[in-house]
């Protein structure tokens, strides 16, 4: 299954797309895809839903709507540092021994071709194409693998987008550079776990103004989706709803020689397999500094 | 105005404070002093409805009720580094020359007088008296700090629970070690300013099982509370019912030597200048490592 938010930013609706154009309105089913409804259960519910309304004809074409990011605004967004093998290499930093968790602001999440806005005062603004777990129910102390893959409600496309002088320059702990408005673009769809495939064979890129900048794979993630989520939980309590990014494969403004980061005026396209594209707008603060 | 929660865990009453003992029930008011209550602008208009309660005679005696936390989970809870120039020199470190930033996860909060749980597998559960600032309205690049001080809705009295071996000893980034069950205990009242006086110059301090472990004022305070909203608003958006702990004054169980941790059987009480009291007992989950 795709659960969608459809919309204008604030009011979307909840659906399920049938197919890339057609969707199932669900607003009656539940009034959006927040923390409530993961922690219902109700998820599990969703596809015969679906396929009843299928039948009886009660779909509706996607049309010119706004895709928002597909959950509401989160109890929290965590992300893990340098995941990927061959991002670590780039960036001249050494492969982690366990995850390295930071957070971004919950209120940073947007639709996945909304405007991303460069920070007043803003040097660096960088991209990082990312997958994304939402988690499906409250999750401490989970006991193992398996008990983590059955935590998780779905997968996201996320661009994890970052601010590389606030988050390394600036006196310490990276959220500083990570929590701006508009740095996290989601969706425009959750994948359900039944539905991804294998979640460590996809493939993943993002250009920027048509120019290839990353082009990797989750095959080559040093922790798992299910490796992280059984990980966080014994420090954390997760909550439905929860979004998770994963780490980003090597391509960032902030790897290459010279440094290249974002100005303003670029369009941001960005992919992973079977989740969907996003393309962003990148608009310069009237204050940043170029 | 001394603004409350009473009741049992996730059904708190909001109500306001008349003297310790006494309080006006607002639930008809307001269902929480949540994200929604803060927006609203209502807190402006609470003294009047108080008032008026009180001269119809509509007060209840606070009783035997527990105190929850004075605010409802909030969007995010971010937290000031090091923001005391004898905290910094007890750990060792240097003055920071801007603030540090961290956050813990929201779902931490709990009531001042609720258990703290010390965290499966953790040796270094740690304390810290702190100032609280809760956050009245949307604020993203406030100007100056006149607009800082008009985004603080008032303070409240907080303990940063930290397990330092997650927070400094885990692959970096503090809040791994911040976000454990119950490691954010708030209250018992959230003080409006024009209540608190002088916000630099009120007395902190700390007892375990009696004994005044931290002993400290906020006039040691290396940035101050406007200085932190005016500031934070520069990398991202607060919201309304956010929570910003300041830091810590010395004397964390870190900062002895030899080093000094909670094993559980502990009673943690603390307190700041007309922000009340905090007495919590320490308990250690059955698989916490001593």
């Amino acid at each position: 299954m795709r659960l969608v938010r459809l919309g204008p930013a604030g009011t979307e609706t909840p659906g399920v797309l049938v197919d890339d154009d057609v969707f199932v309105d669900l607003s009656d089913v539940t009034p959006d895809f927040d923390e409530a409804f993961f922690a219902s259960g109700a998820l599990a519910s969703l596809a015969t839903i679906v396929a009843d309304r299928v039948s009886a004809g009660r779909t509706e074409p996607v049309g010119d709507r706004r895709f928002g990011a597909p959950i509401a605004r989160p109890h929290q967004i965590l992300c893990i540092g340098l995941n990927y093998r061959d991002h670590a290499a780039e960036t001249g930093q050494a492969v982690p021994t366990e995850p390295i968790l930071f957070t971004k602001a919950p209120n940073t999440l947007v639709g996945p071709d909304d405007d991303v806005l460069i920070p007043r005062g803003s040097h660096k603004t960088d991209w990082e194409v990312e997958l994304g777990i939402v988690i499906g129910r409250h999750s401490s102390y989970l006991a193992d693998e398996t008990e983590a893959e059955a935590s998780i409600a779905g997968y996201v496309l996320v661009n994890d987008v970052s601010e590389r002088e606030w988050q390394l320059e600036r006196n310490g702990q990276w959220s500083k550079g990570k929590s701006a408005p508009t740095f996290n673009p989601a969706g425009p769809y959750l994948v359900t776990p039944d539905e991804i495939g294998d979640v460590l064979d996809l493939d993943m890129w993002l250009d920027i103004d048509g120019t290839r900048r990353q082009d990797g794979s989750t095959s080559t993630m040093i922790f798992s989706p299910a490796f992280i989520v059984h990980y966080l939980s014994q420090f954390l309590a997760l909550e439905p709803g929860d979004l998770i990014n994963t780490g980003t494969p090597p391509g960032v403004g902030m790897g290459r020689s010279p440094q290249v980061f974002l100005r303003g005026g670029e369009t941001m396209t960005l992919g992973i397999t079977r989740l969907g594209t996003q393309t962003q707008r990148v608009v310069a603060h009237p204050a940043a500094v170029g």
